[in-house]
C-alpha cells in the first residue's frame, strides 16, 4: 500500500529552509506538492526554483491536500493565522517542524485533534529563506515526533512514512522530554557560547592591545566553542522564549557546573580537576 | 647573513608533537638537528622517523648547539632537570614552546639571563608523542614571544628567524598579556565546554530515556561547543595549574556573563536577549 504522501497532494506552509527542502525532496520522489507562502515575491522565486508543483499566496491552494506540513517559524506557528486554520482540509493530517514541542502541542492539539502530529526534523544549515531549501537535507538526520494519547495512529504513520521516505531517522518521545533534550543540546549551548564571546570582549574592552592580541591568537578551539553563540540572534531569542522553562532548568544546572569548576581552580585541586576533565572526555563520544 | 639556526646545530629537547615537527621542518630546510630525549624507545622511534640528524638519551648531544629549543610539557619545563640545565651550551640561545609564559620566564630567566627567549608557537593537533610530529605544523600559525627588558636582542632575532623560516606568523607581547589572552581564548573555553558536557550528563542521569534521547539528538552545535571540553584531561588540568590567576579572572567574568543571560531568560526579556545575541554575532568574525 502506498503512503499518504504518494496518494494525495502534500501541502507545505512556508518555503524557507525546511519547507523548501521538503518540497524539493518530495518532488524528486514524484509527489505532488502544493505550497502556500505569504509574499508574492517569495512565490515567484519558489516557482523559479521549482520548490513545489504549485505555489500560491492564496491559501485555497491547500484545498485538496491529504497532508499539510506547517513549516513556519515558531512565533508564527504559535500564533496561527485564522485564515490558515480555516483553510486546512478537514480530513488532512497536519504536522509541523518546530524546534520546541510542548507549546506547539498546546496550541494545535485543541484546534485539530488526533490528526495533528507534532514533529521536529532536526536538520539545518546556516541559511534561511526561499533560497535555502536543498535536496537531501533530512537524510540521516533525526526526525522526532511527540504524539500523545489523543494522536490518531494513522496520522502518526503518515508522518513517519513521509520522514522515512526522505531518509530521516524516525523517533518518538513525549513533548516535555523533547523540550528538555533540545534545551540541553541545542538552546543551552547557544547561551554558553554567547557568554564566551561576551567574556573575551568585555575582559579586553579596556585594553586595546590585549583586545587585538586575543583576536590574533584565537584558533580553532575558540572558533568551535563560540560558533553557535555567534549564530542567528532572532532564532536564539525565539528558542529561549518558546522553551523558557526547560532552558532555565538547564541554565541553573550549568551555572552550578561552571561554578564547581571555578572552585576547583581557585582551590588548586588539580587532581580533582583532571579527574573531572577525564570524565568529560569519556562523556563526549556518545553524543557524536 | 645566515641565521643562527643555519650556522650552528639546533638542539631540541623532547620530540613530541612540537619538538618532532620542529625537527622535521628544520631538517627539510637543511639544518643540523640534535635531539635529546628521555627514553631509549623514543630515541629509537625518532631515528626511524628521521625527526633529527642525531637523537640521543645522552644530554651531551646538545654540546655544540648554537640554539636549543625546550619542547617539553609545561610541568617538566617548570621543574627543570638539573642535568639539562648544566648541559646547555654556555653561549646557546635557549627558547621554549610552553603555552603559558609568566611562570616560564620566572623559572628560566634567572637561570639563563638574556639568552633565554620565552616563546609559544600556537600550533597543535589532537596527537601527542613521538608519532605526532609532522611537517609544516607551524605554517601560517602565530608564534608569540614574550621578551622583557633583560632579553638580549640577538637572541630574540635568532628565535624570530627560526619561527619565520618555518612559516609562522611572529608576534611579541608581555608575558602577562599572553597569559591573559590564552586564558580567554584557550583555557576558559575548555572549562566552559566541559561544564556543558557535565550538565547534559547530570541533567539526564536520573532519567535513562532522556539520557538516550539527548545523545541521539545532539548534532553539530553540541559537538562543536563540547569539543575542547572533551579533550586531553592532563593538558587541561596542567594549563589551569600553570595559568591559575588569569584563568580565575576569566572564569569570574564568564560566570557573570552566563548569569546575566540567565536573568534575561528568567525575566522574559526577549528583546534584550536578542540584542545581546546580535552583539555576539558581530563580535565573532574578528576572532576567526
Amino acid at each position: 500500500m502506498t503512503a499518504l504522501w504518494q496518494r494525495q497532494p502534500v501541502g507545505i506552509v512556508g518555503l524557507g529552509l525546511i519547507g523548501g527542502s521538503l518540497g524539493l525532496d518530495l518532488l524528486a520522489r514524484g509527489a505532488e506538492v502544493r505550497a502556500w507562502v505569504h509574499r508574492s515575491a517569495t512565490a515567484e522565486r519558489a516557482r523559479q526554483r521549482r520548490l513545489a508543483t504549485e505555489v500560491s499566496t492564496d491559501v485555497r491552494v491547500l484545498a485538496d491536500c491529504g497532508m499539510v506540513v506547517l513549516a513556519l517559524p515558531l512565533d508564527r506557528l504559535l500564533a496561527p493565522d485564522p485564515t490558515l486554520v480555516d483553510a486546512l482540509p478537514a480530513a488532512a493530517v497536519v504536522t509541523d517542524v518546530g524546534s520546541v514541542k510542548a507549546s506547539v502541542v498546546a496550541c494545535w492539539g485543541p484546534r485539530l485533534g488526533g490528526r495533528f502530529v507534532a514533529s521536529h526534523p532536526m536538520a539545518g544549515t546556516v541559511h534561511a529563506g526561499v533560497e535555502a531549501g536543498q535536496l537531501d537535507l533530512f537524510r540521516g538526520r533525526p526526525w522526532v515526533a511527540t504524539p500523545d494519547a489523543t494522536t490518531a495512529a494513522p496520522a502518526l504513520v503518515a508522518v513517519r512514512e513521509l520522514a522515512e521516505a526522505l531518509g530521516a531517522h524516525w523517533l518518538t518521545c513525549e513533548a516535555a522530554a523533547h523540550d528538555r533534550a533540545v534545551a540541553l543540546i541545542s538552546h543551552l549551548p547557544v547561551l554558553v557560547s554567547a557568554a564566551l564571546l561576551q567574556t573575551a570582549d568585555r575582559a579586553t574592552a579596556a585594553a586595546p592591545p590585549l583586545a587585538s592580541l586575543v583576536r590574533a591568537l584565537a584558533s580553532s578551539g575558540f572558533a568551535d566553542t563560540s560558533r553557535v553563540g555567534g549564530g542567528n540572534p532572532e532564532l536564539g531569542a525565539l528558542m529561549a522564549r518558546c522553551n523558557q522553562g526547560a532552558l532555565l532548568a538547564a541554565l541553573e544546572r550549568y551555572r552550578e557546573a561552571i561554578t564547581d569548576l571555578e572552585t576547583l581552580v581557585r582551590a588548586g585541586e588539580w587532581d580533582v580537576l583532571q579527574q573531572e576533565l577525564a570524565t568529560c572526555q569519556q562523556l563526549r563520544p556518545p553524543f557524536l
